[in-house]
């Protein structure tokens, strides 16, 4: 079955389906310069893509056919002219074209969203999809790999990224899935502190999170390091985020609400004594983009499933003093769950 | 003036603004992990942000008063609460959240968007935006050097993206622009032909696509080279879009139409004989975002100003054959344009 079919079996509403975001696209069709897809009740899939990516989809697309769309074609209306559906389902469109899309297909109360549906069949990923980001966790294995032989007093933040993601590259990485973040020092009390250009300092704790690229699929995971001997503060602090990290992993299974696995992580750090400093959710779907379904957080709705893919990342930050977190890619296994990032924890000693 | 003080002159409505595009709360406020900024027409700025960035962005972002978003509190409701007034203007809002808005300001009726007047103010860079742009360019110039010693036949595609990349990593770039482009032979035919695995042949033309970024300003450059002697066919492609974007160049000032310009290089192209081949724009602004306004293509209504900064990219692509593109980033000066990337032409030979 193709995935626009799952989709249509999961909607199960004899609609005609409009798409439009680039990564949904992607999905469906493993092409991402398109400027829409239709995925009709029943016939061929249509792909519209305007002149300066048609040679390049009409060789890559899969599973639909491919339709010029030419300088100043209205793109909605020959969408809606191709369909003899008086129902229409859609996945998202920017606010000031709603109207004309509405127009296009003969009033507001034809269309609805699907956006949950796509998201739900996002979530489970197939083995060809887990495979993918299988690769890009071996990947960031050796980014990291790659940081920890680099961190040192005196040396720049930039330069461990640089590095990094220097090393992913000449292992095959397609680019990286986010902007590397080194952050050292205080700065490392900001989850998403970023470098500039600040040195490493004796002591300082250091975190590096980054990601591969392969194949249009991401991974991610952060080590934080200890750039000289650890204090026991640091120590205390660097072992229980660990802790944390454990045993949330090792409660995801199939079934479990993905809220209480984040409970799990958030325990461990309030029993420490660090309760006001884990300031983020426990972890994120990861795939085709870096951050998609499920959510592990305090009020996530989702229940995980086999197939989902996800960041376990607990951290703590103190203002002022530094931060933790450790971050694995991990996959929902029929009884369990499997880290897909592998790279050692490097003790801080 | 801040940028919030111009954006209220030029829209002039006597509404409170409501922002959510991430690049235009970093345009505002230098900080790019918030969930919403308010302009209020009268009095301070507030920049909510959640636990997650609360402490980095205390630090970092400017002009705004910063305000904690707990866990599952209502922004548009502690928004609205903020307000002594009955207009409000909005930059974007994705359409499943457009009636939340609505019923927390008190109806559809109170909103309306200023998304064009942000483009219109965007659009125009002051000279620290200019200095930064100037910078992002040095280093795409350096990348394309770096690229231009490493294209030889045998060499994979994705090794001279590595190199570049790496190169201005090392000479202070924060990131890629955009992933890179690095297409050879029968894929530069391809406007967004992407690197896999393939090597270089002898005699391929290599379209080298790359932009840099440096403190959240974006550069992009092209550059073709020929992976050995060029045919005389390669020369005559090369020298046709050379000289459309040397003329569409010369003709960028202050008052001219941007389709004017599109028009000059498209005719360039036309009177060689390789009309149907030009298949996309003539170029984009750039600055925060890779592609922003103005746009340079046959249907643009912009008319260019002193301060706007765009690319100049002409290319020509034959299906089976491949293709040339030759691309500059120029900022429109007070009675022309100048090249803001510098990186020679490579001439093929």
């Amino acid at each position: 079955m193709t995935r626009a079919e799952s989709l249509k079996q999961k909607a199960n509403n004899q609609a005609d389906f409009l798409i439009f975001n680039q990564t949904n696209i992607k999905y469906f069709c493993g092409f991402s310069g398109a400027n829409a897809l239709f995925i009709p009740h029943q016939g061929e899939n249509m792909l519209y893509v305007s002149g300066v990516n048609y040679e390049q989809a009409k060789i890559e697309a899969k599973n639909a056919d491919v339709v010029l769309i030419k300088r100043g074609e209205n793109l909605f209306g020959k969408m809606a002219k191709q369909s003899s559906s008086k129902k229409f389902a859609v996945d998202t469109v920017p606010i000031e074209r709603w109207h004309d899309l509405a127009k296009a297909v003969g009033g507001e109360e034809k269309l609805r969203s699907v956006k949950n549906e796509i998201r739900d069949l996002r979530k489970i990923k197939d083995e060809t999809e887990i495979q993918l980001i299988c690769q890009a966790c071996k990947l960031a294995d050796i980014g990291i790999q790659k940081a920890s032989e680099t961190v040192r007093p005196g040396t720049k933040e930039k330069e461990i990224a640089a590095e990094a993601e220097y090393a992913m590259r000449k292992a095959g990485s397609d680019g990286t899935a986010f902007d590397t973040i080194v952050a050292s020092g205080f700065c490392c009390a900001y989850p998403h502190g970023t470098f500039q250009e600040k040195i490493i300092e004796n002591c300082d704790f250091v975190v590096v999170d980054l990601g591969a690229r392969y194949r249009f699929y991401n991974s991610d995971i952060t080590r934080t390091f200890v750039a000289g001997t650890a204090t026991d503060k640091q120590k205390k602090i660097f072992e229980t985020v660990k802790i944390a990290q454990q045993k949330a992993f090792e409660s995801i299974k199939p079934g479990v609400a993905a809220k209480k696995v984040d409970h799990i992580a958030r325990q461990v750090i309030k029993e420490a004594g660090f309760c006001d400093f884990f300031v983020h959710n426990l972890g994120h779907g990861i795939g085709l983009e870096v951050h998609e379904p499920p959510i592990l957080s305090p009020d996530s709705k989702d229940i995980l499933d086999t197939g989902n893919v996800l960041t376990v990342e607990p951290g703590i930050y103190l203002p002022g003093f530094g931060g933790v977190r450790i971050e694995d890619t991990v996959v929902v296994t029929k009884d369990g769950a499997e880290k897909l990032t592998a790279a050692p924890y490097f003790p801080v000693e």
